[in-house]
């Protein structure tokens, strides 16, 4: 179940002409109330694309009725007629919907420099389109079906629809995401929308959706880039009638979360291998999260992974980039399971290390303090070149 | 010609059996004075191999008379064996050439962890068969050939050796350099010897060294992940007799500095574009360079130039994660000359540029400042994948 997992919410997916397959391109998602509350969080790449300009001003008085969102361009670097296109869409939506377009959030995800007038009126269309499907509140929209279409309308090179549910004391939070290239949070293009029927206030769901973001999606870095488009949505109809506890609704939210990263990660452009990279006995969280990271974005590491080779020594030669608190000649590192280096030092034979399945699974022990964090990337292989390069995405 | 060009140096290149090819793996070079001067800049990687740790010592005092290089073995994280095996070998030179070990600096290369004792014989064995190989001061060793051997020595994925000579007022400056993955000196397994015959003093030659790999070594980066081995090492023999004036030593290393910096881009592991990335009008040096590499270390633009795509969107998308001084939407990016991004929207149309000539140079225009810095980097290709996934280095 995803985004109509919750009560009060309704959702459409539509096909709108952006993408030349015909596949389904513009999502619908409405909240029915009776609350309004929302909170985000947005790219930190300083170049954004229209919709997170507008959607990030949208967003700061805590309120979101509606969000459009759509595949097949990113409407980024489009100037400022790009900019009138996400506006004139929050307009239609809110028209049809009868609300303020303050209140329409809009995502887009696709190419860069897409937005001409073609797309601006495939956009609007779709929007029209999307409308009509949702029927009345609690209607056709509100089911598992909907739901689903939602999710396949904001795919580019997903391979398959990523949705999560999770449930809290009376209320449920739901979600769906999209990504597999540029997929590196920080946050990626990562679209995400999460829904939940508790009831809570604008700053309480802002707190649990940060606390959930810096642990989930903040920690995913596929291939190391960041993306100008990238949105993680939380909507609260309040329609269950339960008043959340935060922390409850923060683990929940952070449950939803974790489980989309995952999926986005399995579903990373090219990928053989889903890797964690967890740093124990870190100085700090942070210093465990940029080794984690430096390790990450080794493109040696990487291949070597891609290749079954349990290459200890790129390993170290990555995290001896970083200026986090450890001595590079005190650590241990394992694959799978299996310590081949201790001490700095070369320890069990690589051909114990089977590097086969397609999780991984390398612990680095810093012996530094007692943090810990963990990020999650992928292998480097000829399919993600290929798709990188044979044609433009 | 080589680190034989300028007079007073000797070199050989044997084979140790270090290689399981049977090729060529270990160098001497030897500088027969009057001078000893020398100046050395070394890996900044927290994690530096054995033959740095001693080298960075042993050069404290602004003196060597040799240098042993050999490949087949990066001697890197093998423990105090690998140190001592460092050791040996300066003090192994230094007996067959009648001189001190600390006048010896040791560099290695190949795959890291490995320094056993097979190794450490090998290296030994190698150094007294160079030694031999040498002959007697102004013999066999100081031509062309023994040069071409010395290079040949340290290659590992190379497929070329590299050589440069440049000269200055009366002297001469020459130099090998090997290096092909790992490839980010900040200071990769990258190793370069220079050797002059100018009369000049160690500081003046550190001055000298440090200003042209600033500019040159320190501004390729290939793959983004930076070696524990790297070396740069400028020995003078003063046998020219002529005194060097300090900047116009300068002009003279960086340009040997940056042929060789040419040559390692050109022959960097599956490549098949040598990028350019000239950022302009910022508003510092280092506000260029790190735009510059911004954009150099991001897998999806150099899977794009590999697939003959000027894709703009994913040049802006690794900007705008800088914190350099600039509107990301007021930027000019330019692909061989055809400006495709004109103040942050789309420009001249992609058909206009041709990417099929290896050499490829994208100019980025930030219009913040006057200054201008370039950093060299290649695309990221199935070549690339296969060469470090198929075996280790």
């Amino acid at each position: 179940m995803s985004v109509t997992a919750a009560a009060g919410f309704r959702a459409a997916g539509v096909a709108a002409g952006l993408k030349s397959t015909g596949a389904l391109d513009v999502a619908l998602v409405v909240n029915d109330g009776p609350l309004s509350a929302a909170a985000g969080v947005f790219t930190s790449n300083r170049a954004k694309a229209n919709p997170v300009l507008w959607s990030e001003q949208a967003l700061a008085g805590g309120s979101a009725r509606a969000v459009v969102l759509n595949s097949g361009g990113a409407n980024c670097f489009t100037g400022s007629f790009g900019f009138q296109t996400t506006h004139l869409t929050a307009e239609r939506v809110a028209a049809r919907l009868g609300i303020g377009a303050i209140d329409v959030q809009v995502c887009s995800t696709g190419l860069i420099g897409v937005g001409d007038e073609r797309f601006r009126q495939g956009v609007l269309a779709g929007v029209d389109a999307a409308a009509d499907a949702l029927g009345a509140p609690g209607a056709d929209g509100s089911d598992e079906a909907a739901g689903l279409r939602a999710a396949q309308a904001i795919m580019t090179t997903d391979s398959v629809p990523k949705q999560a549910v999770a449930t809290g004391s009376g209320y449920t939070v739901g979600g769906m995401a999209k990504g597999a290239g540029m997929l590196a949070p920080g946050l990626a293009t990562m679209l995400v929308v999460l829904t939940t029927d508790a009831v809570a206030e604008p700053d309480a769901l802002d707190r649990a959706l940060r606390a959930a973001t810096r642990t989930t999606f903040d920690r995913l870095d596929s291939d190391g880039c960041m993306s100008t488009n990238d949105t993680v949505l939380l909507l609260a109809s309040g329609a269950s009638g339960a008043a959340a506890d935060e922390a409850e609704l923060t683990a929940v939210v952070t449950a939803v979360c974790d489980d989309l990263a995952q999926q986005l990660q399995a579903d990373a452009e090219g990928a053989s291998h889903d890797i964690t990279i967890e740093v124990r006995s870190a100085a700090s969280e942070d210093d465990a999260v940029v080794v984690a990271r430096s390790v990450a974005r080794s493109n040696l590491f990487k291949a070597a992974i891609f290749g079954n080779d349990p290459n200890w020594g790129r390993v170290l030669a990555a995290i001896g980039t970083t200026d986090a608190a450890f001595d590079p000649y005190a650590v241990d590192v394992s694959f799978n399971g299996v310590r081949v280096c201790h001490a700095g030092e070369p320890d069990r034979p690589r051909e114990e290390v089977d590097l086969t399945p397609r999780a991984t699974h390398i612990v680095i022990d810093l012996f530094a303090g007692g943090s810990t964090a963990s990020i999650r990337t992928n292998d480097l292989t000829h399919d993600y070149v290929h798709e990188n390069s044979a044609y433009a995405s």
